[in-house]
């Protein structure tokens, strides 16, 4: 054996990082991977410290690229989320908020008539200007109708998808529940499968799901080979596990949730090993991001935030602090982890960076793109970000400081115990504790409060605001400058717009298809 | 380049498993070393969660060995788990309660005259019988006089360590602060360091302790090059951390908890570095663990117990799951994380299995060797492992349930913020809120608290006990099988021993040498 067949069979099997000792510089135009999970939490990984959560793909793409532990959503729950993922803004500057009501709706419901607003630049359309084939499956949760129950208006065909596969336009597992779990029956108002612009199945059936979208993926995958392409693989997993294969039942120490993160795993190393196999892995940049916190309220179905406080819909760390990860083997060095504070919003620039494309001129873009952290370990470029529920604001980061303006409660251990989650954590219902952004459960705060959280990520120590007088005129400075861009919004509030007439229903008056 | 100098010098690199890519068989008698750590929690690793403990050399032992997620400790507090480690006994076997008083004393105080019984057979004691040099380190807590302030007659030395460098019979480093953090000055009948059997600082000044430690631990080795060793390096750290060397200070972005760690994963580096460039890292198994849970009343100053409830003293997850790692480079394969449910008590029988010695057949012996497991992946060879306060058994660990009859209080959010801890979690006293074995604090569960900490490893979601009659029963079995067994106690309880005539003192009646 040789040198060089020594070095290849070294690569082969896997350990030494693809592309050999020394890092090479980007290609031009590298294809660009989304994997985007719902729902999931800050701890549900081995390699984030899960102690039962088995080893998977998720993780081994942690090893082979950078394993984020300051990487924050913009938001708490999955459609502002997502917004900011395709837009690079803020989703209060999109539309993604709600005036009206006690509550301020967060997400678009089934009969929602809003959705992402034409006008806004999406990262598949940005890229499309450089040259980029764009494709997705799964989830999307930015709008379908806006004037009848089948105009599919806001579908992700009209924002920059060339390719849309087995596509679902809203989820809610739970109420999907097709395994018989929970529910004896799916409800059809809200459970329906697209397969692009078209109802497939209604109600849902999630058996073969995840198979079905891995398929999808691939076969675009092979169609533009010879083509930079962006995919956005975006998983119905984690959101109420309630649909894993049944090769995956059993599969995990952990339970129904673990065989689901085990289904995931299987899906994200099928897509790695497509690019391994068409020989892509050397001009291919994928992200694993979760869109935001787990669902703590339904204990053994809803994910764990491990240290962090909260969960899902709320600005606690548990909420907005999820588990990321960027691979590019050979071109950014495996094995890192980053603890720079950094943003779900900035995969936009990122992409773009990397691309060769440009940002959008005509409005405030709050993406940074993240190419030197990536390639070089560079610093994050923000000293700040910022999370809203609906248009409040409700808490920022700085530097190393989390500042609360208003706080989500969140429920006992005894009410968890005694009326939510009995015997070991099984949930009776789905709920949210504390869902609202203006409702009788947020704690304002005034001074703020404040936490050092890359000394206490768990929330626990409150810092004294009278000892932090000079840091908090800081903050309120940093405040004022954000709020006076946000004076002239470009979009109403898109998630006011609700409407029986625009749910979905593949042949009425029945909304059964299959 | 040829072949072999390549291969070599990806080896050096540190990029290929030293050994190789095959494993090798083990030497038959290898060095064993046991890095200890003092009250060090589950979460405070990169490798196991933490979000912002820099990377460092014990994270390095984890990437090229086993990283265990469910390795529990014998006790939650250091004396006891400290005899279990060297004796391969549960405490409540040798001695290590206590019967008198209303709390029943947990570990060793100055003024105690009870130690390691002399008839105990040590780790030492088992490797000197098959040829091994022993020598040791840093913290002991096992006894030191019994009869006089001077006597030394629970020390190491008397316990089968051949050398004994620098050592802390006992460590309070709260009431040690030689850097005037909390208090202005040390309490002298509290801080003392040894060599070998001769006080030689009253009181202690932690500056340069660890690389004191390190020096004694580097001499051990290098004389003991040509022949099976075994060291036992019991960390200062992390124990109230007040100690960090200049170098250090500012060193993390956690504060000075964060430093003291980076000072001890420093340490740990130097000596597998020694064992590296003295050829032995070959013939070397090393194991780093922490002696039991963190000190989370002190907050800051404290440890993480990651996603684990409650902390030191308590028989919560956070109390007696341990961070551990086994490191055998090339004979032991890397990169693995094992979620085997085993125990600190079982690297005695480990050891001595690997050395090729016997253990002592005139007692019983609760180690369990984890040979197969190391070398082949094999099932833990535990079902059960039993968790005492003092004599009373709190809790146990049965398959995947953890099962408490009785269990801890502790502080809420609100106490540990405004009495405990104020301003962003710096400790205004040392305590523990609930360290009793039989106080009001502690509450009894008949039926027994379930939880399968696989699914819950936070302990969040209590069984039914009506739902789970069958396995309560076979616990309930399993415990009266296991109680029989320790109704002929060979020792005394070790802890009811206390005169104030036995603290130590230099230089009687000023107790002040340097």
């Amino acid at each position: 054996m040789n040198e060089s067949s020594l070095l290849l069979w070294l690569v082969i099997l896997g350990s030494i990082p693809a592309g050999g000792w020394s890092l090479r510089q980007p290609l031009k135009k590298p294809n660009i991977i989304v994997f985007f999970a719902d729902d999931m939490g800050y701890g549900d990984l081995l390699s984030y410290g899960h102690p039962t959560q088995e080893y998977g793909a998720i993780d081994q793409m942690a090893a082979e690229g950078i394993r984020f532990t300051q990487w924050y959503s913009t938001s708490s729950v999955c459609t502002p989320s997502r917004a900011a993922l395709l837009t690079g803004r803020l989703p209060v500057r999109s539309g993604f908020y709600a005036t009206n009501g006690p509550t301020h709706e967060r997400v678009f419901l089934t009969s929602g008539g809003g959705g992402l607003p034409r006008d806004e630049v999406t990262l598949p359309e940005a890229l499309k200007n450089v040259g980029y084939s764009t494709g997705m499956v799964g989830k999307w949760h930015l709008g379908i109708n806006a004037y009848r129950h089948d105009d599919g208006y806001h579908l992700p065909t009209h924002h920059g998808f060339d390719f849309v596969g087995t596509v679902l336009p809203f989820t809610n597992h739970w109420a999907c529940d097709s395994h018989k779990i929970h529910l004896p029956h799916a409800n059809r108002k809200l459970c329906f499968l697209y397969y692009n612009t078209t109802i497939t199945q209604q109600p849902i059936n999630h058996d073969n799901l995840t198979a079905t979208l891995v398929l999808d993926a691939k076969s675009f995958i092979y169609d533009n080979q010879e083509n930079p392409f962006f995919l956005y693989f975006s998983f119905a997993h984690m959101h109420a596990n309630l649909f894993t294969a049944r090769r995956f039942k059993g599969s995990s120490k952990r339970g129904r949730y673990g065989d689901d993160m085990n289904e995931m795993s299987w899906a994200v190393g099928e897509i790695l090993d497509t690019i391994r196999s068409t020989g892509l892995s050397h001009n291919t940049l994928a992200f694993f991001i979760s869109d935001n916190g787990p669902h703590v309220e339904i204990c053994e179905e809803g994910g764990s935030p491990g240290m962090l406080k909260g969960g899902k819909a709320t600005s606690w760390e548990g909420g907005i602090r999820v588990p990321a990860i960027a691979w590019w083997p050979g071109v950014i060095a495996g094995g890192q982890v980053s603890s720079q504070v950094v943003s779900t919003i900035d995969v936009f620039a990122s992409a773009v960076d990397f691309a060769g494309g440009t940002l959008p001129h005509d409005r405030i873009i709050d993406s940074l793109s993240l190419k030197s952290l990536l390639l070089h370990k560079a610093q994050s470029p923000h000293q700040v970000l910022f999370f809203y529920c609906s248009d409040r604001l409700m808490a920022l980061r700085y530097n190393s400081y989390k500042i609360h303006f208003h706080s989500h409660s969140f429920p006992s251990e005894e009410f968890i115990r005694y009326y939510a989650c009995p015997d070991g954590g099984l949930p009776v219902t789905q709920f949210y504790y504390c869902y609202d952004c203006y409702g009788n459960c947020i704690t304002s705060h005034n001074p703020p409060l404040i936490y050092n959280v890359e000394k206490d990520p768990g929330e626990k120590h409150p810092l004294s605001p009278w000892q932090h007088k000079e840091m908090i005129e800081s903050v309120m400075a940093v405040v004022a400058e954000h709020k006076s861009t946000l004076k002239t919004s470009s979009h109403d509030p898109q998630l006011n717009i609700i409407h029986r007439s625009l749910v979905p229903c593949c042949n009425p008056p029945y909304c059964v298809c299959n």
